[in-house]
């Protein structure tokens, strides 16, 4: 027999080191293993593009680390516990082995970070640009799950972290904002997934932003058939997104790649809810509140006056 | 707010009525359900790329059906039982509402013939051609996965169905084989995921096709540390491949895209084995054995001397 393809070897060298329990090295169909005992199983998927998701020279292990914690960031939002994933990788013939090489290393940099191993997954080529997906498995004890569906009126609307510095990054990383730190463009490049914050009984919904806050406030707000009214001066700033200055508010509201998480929060639990914010080093803030009337997103300015945006949020489709 | 981008209504009307238990309607960020009581779970994903594994204009219903059947057939050679899937669909700008329909129409049409349901996924654009990707979840009586290592000296080396259509059909379908009845060009479009055929205690070891006979028997023996002998006449084909005549046999033992399981069989199982396959209608052949020796594959002409290849097989890779 002759020596096996090209792409059997790069998955022997870069991959098989990634391989988690029940991935079988990798070698064989599937992967076969036990779920959690006695817990609800919580998947998602996420595709990205060269170009689309990230940038077409964005170091590949920071590549890697996106495309793992933006699916980390599905499972936070839903308060479940992420055990392994599933990756498929389509790339331009010739992409070198490097590239694969530091793609890999900050795969296993999150694996250590976060607790998931590899499980299985393809490797192709394409005439197009770099294409990934990636599928993310998790766990949690029956009936935990936090919705979108469930908040209720006069539930606190809060997010962790800060909003805006995806979006910012992204203008600072192709060089159309001023960055001295690099802070924005990290936050753009590495999104920083809150899981253990959104826990059930605290949290009544939750959502991550990845496609600009007031958009995705919208889903929480058609889900629960209320409205929901936020201070644009309590959305929590970055220095760095100050800095920027007033000019970009409207981009910070309704840009996309936070990956914060937005929760609707009874006051009852407004207590506990911050405590165990502390707890893990999670900033909190809450913004607003649910009300009462038209699923729709009132956002006010300091002045109290609604603002109005060109665009709620943003769109990786059209 | 103003609308949603056009992302959600494309979800919404193509692929929300594909929901299956769990999927929460595809409206939160991941699926949440109960794993099937008392059984392993099995998964496994693959990826496509228009113009790598399917022909740019290949009509979308049938690409769809490809896409989930190229991993239903993992599951098949797993012996797994499959229940649901995810997908990512990642689209040029400007894919008619057209193509959506029919790509959901192939699905629907097959979630029905397999019993799997839709759990999740993600809809992006790319200035690539559409890439895809599937995740595919099963289960299986724990221990009763079947694995490519488990061939022992003296196992049948045995297929399902008929081997080189699918090689066979990309020729047809570009126009660089006759294909009067249109058969060969179908197995290429619309794989036959042999599930339920591959049973432990029956079969010691199996995979897919999918990458060409010769080197994916590779794979079986390499497992097993054994060699392997077949013999080129008794690879079944179809009579539409037969017709093609006897310059095509290189290509249909080496040729991608069979999606047939080979299997090892001991022959104290032969009779079960045959008995079951007949049961579910799959034609089985028995085309070789394995057998003590170099981890290699010898395939031998009508004269008992062994053939030499230009390859062994595909790789979608390089």
């Amino acid at each position: 027999m002759s020596a096996l393809p090209a792409e059997f070897s790069l998955i022997a060298r870069h991959f098989r080191p990634l391989a988690g329990p029940g991935a079988l090295d990798l070698a064989d169909d599937a992967a076969v293993f036990m779920p959690p005992a006695g817990r609800a199983l919580v998947v998602s998927a996420d595709a990205m593009v060269a170009g689309v998701h990230f940038l077409p020279d964005d170091p590949a292990d920071l590549v890697a680390r996106k495309l793992l914690r933006t699916n980390l960031s599905d499972m936070a939002a839903m308060g479940a516990v992420p055990f392994g994933y599933l990756m498929t990788v389509s790339a331009p013939r010739g992409l070198d082995d490097a590239w694969f090489a530091a793609f890999a290393a900050g795969l296993a940099a999150d694996q250590a970070t976060f607790g998931v191993g590899l499980l299985g997954g393809d490797t192709t080529s394409t005439p197009g640009p770099i294409s990934l997906s990636l599928t993310i498995l998790g766990s949690i004890v029956p009936g935990e799950a936090i919705r979108r569906v469930g908040a209720r009126p006069g539930d606190g609307v809060w997010v962790s972290g800060t909003i805006g510095d995806g979006a910012l990054g992204l203008l600072a990383a192709t060089g159309q904002l001023d960055d001295p730190t690099g802070f924005l463009a990290d936050r753009y490049r590495v999104p920083r997934p809150r899981l253990g914050l959104a826990r059930h009984g605290v949290v009544s919904a939750c959502l991550d932003v990845s496609d600009g806050l007031v958009q995705d406030l919208g889903h929480l707000v058609r889900a629960a058939g209320l409205g929901a009214e936020i201070m644009a001066d309590l959305v929590p700033a970055s220095t760095a997104a100050r800095l920027a200055g007033p000019d970009y508010l409207e981009r910070r509201l309704t840009g996309g790649d936070d990956y914060e998480l937005l929760m609707a929060v009874p006051s009852a639990h407004e207590a506990a809810f911050v405590g165990h914010a502390a707890g893990l080093g999670v900033a909190v803030t809450r913004i607003g509140t649910f009300r009462q009337g038209r699923p729709e997103v009132v956002v006010r300015d300091g002045s109290g006056a609604p603002m109005a945006f060109a665009a709620p949020g943003w769109s990786h489709f059209f």
